[in-house]
């Protein structure tokens, strides 16, 4: 079994954002040298999360409303008590899921036809990583 | 470390519905001969996802009842200016997630007493496929 | 290729709470003897899940909170027509998602600066499982 691992650092311009990382995911592979196995991608802060969908942005616009329906801003969140404001980005990571496991076979990454990996940033505008780490033979 | 994927077929009659895969994930789990690793299930198509929960007709019920409130057909999701109509089935996938990792242990799906896997349709009546790749000893 | 699984027993006192698992978790991870690889935390009964954010204690709350307006108590789910009375512990299972997968490098649970990880129970008060599997060299 052999083992390779890397970490992306995102810092998005908007505080809430989308950002397409599929390419980068490619790259890693190939520098990985595996050609089947799991490779998980996983925001290492807890205001992002990672989103398996369409790469299509009106689709996009509708995540983020929807999103905002479910886990609104609001200045009451408890968590506000420490200093924080970003208790909504706590909770769309819950919702969204933190992480992806994306299979790995003949030396793809084997997703569907329009399935593509986006980082999803909900408390952006400074430096935050992703840990991509990728095992097989 | 050996490697064995197989695809599923998926093409279920109603558009939204339930399918109880895990019988078809023991068949694959034999023929991997895989004894101990993980097992990946995950939905390639981006209006689907995995629920590995009860298998019991009214939960299902209230699972879907409760995703159409969430996640609630609307005509007006910009997405649905592509042409599409399927909005909801892509916000329903990311809520539920289009995936799971099952352990295996001494040869078996390591789930809980109660724990079954479910493929979750939300855009069906077409030929739509799932991953299953089980890496181990 | 090693693996390495073990159970933890988890009975919490409330019938809905958060228990921070991370040093349970680094606790196996010395014990596998692995230092490079993935770890499976999967809760094994279809009512609680498994959450990676902030240990902070209104945070906590927040995330409570959330869950029962999203997914609330409500005696009219068809699933309590089985005699059950959980029908939302079953619901924020989902939202919530029911495992993580931890990535391991250097010998160390390799995890954000403030990831910690969390079981999520929605019907306690008695004895349920959670499967941690971990895999690598």
């Amino acid at each position: 079994m052999k083992s390779h691992t890397e970490y992306l650092w995102m810092n998005t311009p908007r505080r809430k954002e989308l950002v397409h990382i599929t390419p980068l995911l490619d790259e890693i592979l190939e520098r990985s040298g595996i050609s089947d196995g799991f490779m998980l991608v996983s925001a290492m802060h807890i205001t992002s999360g990672i989103i398996v969908n369409d790469n299509e942005s009106g689709l996009h616009k509708d995540i983020m409303e929807w999103l905002e329906r479910l886990a609104p801003e609001d200045p009451s969140y408890q968590h506000h008590l420490t200093g924080e404001d970003n208790g909504d980005a706590h909770l769309k990571r819950i919702l969204v899921h933190h992480q992806a496991v994306i299979p790995v076979t003949d030396g793809k990454l084997d997703l569907g036809p329009w399935e593509r990996v986006f980082y999803a940033e909900f408390d952006g505008q400074r430096r935050k990583r992703v840990v991509v780490k990728v095992i097989g033979i």
